[in-house]
């Protein structure tokens, strides 16, 4: 097929090149990269398939590329690019689901640990040159409550289940899971926040799940429990978050994502008591993003040609990918 | 058997008390309580055996205990002990290994992961309000150098083979470990640090591990490598830990244990680039550490009582566990 790879300049992963794409598909397809506009443009009247950072798929609108049929963005969440009604009705619109939930499940295992360490508190000492012994506890045994178990919660419960923890899953309907004690519907959240010692958030953003864990949620949490973000920002009232923190109402949080993004330097989250901030990180290993990345598209492309349906579709009106569980 | 818990005032954890013990063995044997010099001299006519916090035993001395056959420490490491001229030969010393190895598991699993994640500066750049996003990898596939296999060393090798960790073992003897791809002895530990991603120290002070890891194998490791101590700070020389860290010569390091602890005000550790400081708390859980010493105390008292090896007894010449694999 004819594809076209058009990457955002100067993000914190390096653009995809032929180097990440395996030789045989290089022979197979005719592949062209680019991060200007220009030579998105000249390739358009011909391209099939566009591989884009989803950051910048909006500079190349409206479409003028009457053969093109997928477009496959990288990033799982792509709510950056709702309302979808600039999207043609023959193409299909892929997600790179699959790409973060290795990484994103060390970093959802090293935020409870830090939050079981006291890292927050032990940090702040640090940069105040003070030595205090705390009492910390171990991460074995405690409850974890993950909300969301696509591709990224699902691994985040593997490896919490891997490590002792006992794992309770929320998502749109109740079930099971080999990794989970319990899978329970949005229904069942606040029946069980206040038994849960660890809340992992790992929701894409859609009208569904803006505002999931509201002041209202939060505030049955037991004081000692702590809270991890590497979904979505909008999916935690922040203001709320912040205020039982700094009233030491809750143990700690993580928050690797933000309602707005970069987090400004006049925000008060940044000295938000027991808060530790990263920059929306948690999610992308750029050791094994690009050939995953492509590896994903391959796969989906394959099941195009044999008409099959494409794994990593996206749903643009649930705002999540249709295969999903 | 008599015996008697001396503990110490104002430490961070809790005092040993009847509540930890199980209740046949308060049955058994005839156990008294206390945390000052009154009222172990009261008792120390009668007792066979000490339990004792190992930082307050030297206010004990001498002993005019003349009955005493066990003296139980609450510490793996008993360097603050020595030289031991002090103890009669009639008596065996024990510590109490075996109390602090799952959550030193833990403790250093929190470490690795941290310094994938590049926590170190992204921790500085939360303190300058400082939004940048950097390149991280992940902790699995990647190489663990484990110096010093005792009990908490061989958990920290369990621990992170389970989560995708290459560990290479140091150990006195040469040897295989079924959690390790090879165990050297420390004459192997000047090959295996250039191709090593993470070094974890274990180590118990004695003469033969003072300075193990001193200018000239610290200079063995790549530039992206970093170190991790939970054993004992005089095992690194860490006036040249820091000027690698200061020049950029080696990615990161978690020190938690240190030449002089607490560490002062003045100490350059506390700012030194992409170092973690955190205050002596990595191997101690308060939920389990007093259940867990009553425990191996009882063990070592049956062991006694059946003319047994005791598991715990310490070499004061070694300066380790005897039964130290």
């Amino acid at each position: 097929m004819r594809i076209h790879v058009h990457n955002m300049i100067d993000g914190h992963l390096d653009p995809v090149t032929p180097s990440d794409w395996p030789e045989g598909a290089l022979a197979e397809h005719v592949v062209t990269f680019g991060s200007d506009i220009e030579s998105f443009r000249r390739a358009a009247s011909e391209i099939e398939v566009l591989l884009v950072s989803s950051l910048v798929l909006r500079d190349l609108l409206p479409l003028d590329a009457p053969r093109l049929r997928i477009i496959s963005c990288m990033s799982a969440g792509l709510d950056m690019l709702a309302p979808y009604s600039w999207l043609p009705a023959e193409i299909s619109l892929l997600n790179n689901s699959g790409v973060h939930s290795a990484k994103a499940g060390e970093y959802a295992l090293m935020a409870v640990l830090m939050l079981a360490n006291g890292m927050p508190e032990i940090a702040a000492n640090q940069s105040r040159k003070t030595w205090r012994q705390i009492s910390v506890g171990q991460i074995a045994g405690k409850r974890l409550t993950i909300i969301g178990l696509g591709a990224i919660g699902q691994e985040c419960a593997r490896v919490a289940k891997r490590n002792g923890m006992i794992v309770t899953g929320i998502r749109r309907s109740a079930g099971i899971h080999p990794d989970c004690e319990a899978v329970l519907s949005v229904a069942g959240l606040a029946q069980v926040l206040p038994t849960t010692d660890y809340v992992l958030m790992t929701l894409p953003l859609t009208p569904e799940t803006r505002g999931m864990l509201d002041e209202s949620m939060l505030a049955r949490l037991p004081a000692h429990a702590a809270v991890i973000n590497i979904g979505r920002g909008q999916t935690i009232d922040e203001t709320a978050l912040c205020a039982l923190l700094n009233a030491g109402r809750l143990g700690g949080a993580v928050l690797d994502v933000f309602e707005n993004e970069p987090l400004q330097p006049s925000s008060p989250l940044w000295q938000t008591r027991n808060l530790i901030v990263t920059p929306h990180m948690s999610s992308d290993d750029p050791a094994s993003h690009n050939l995953r990345t492509v590896e994903i598209l391959l796969d989906n492309l394959a099941a195009y040609v044999a008409g099959l349906p494409l794994p990593n579709a996206f749903d643009v009106v649930a705002g999540t990918r249709i295969a999903t569980p």
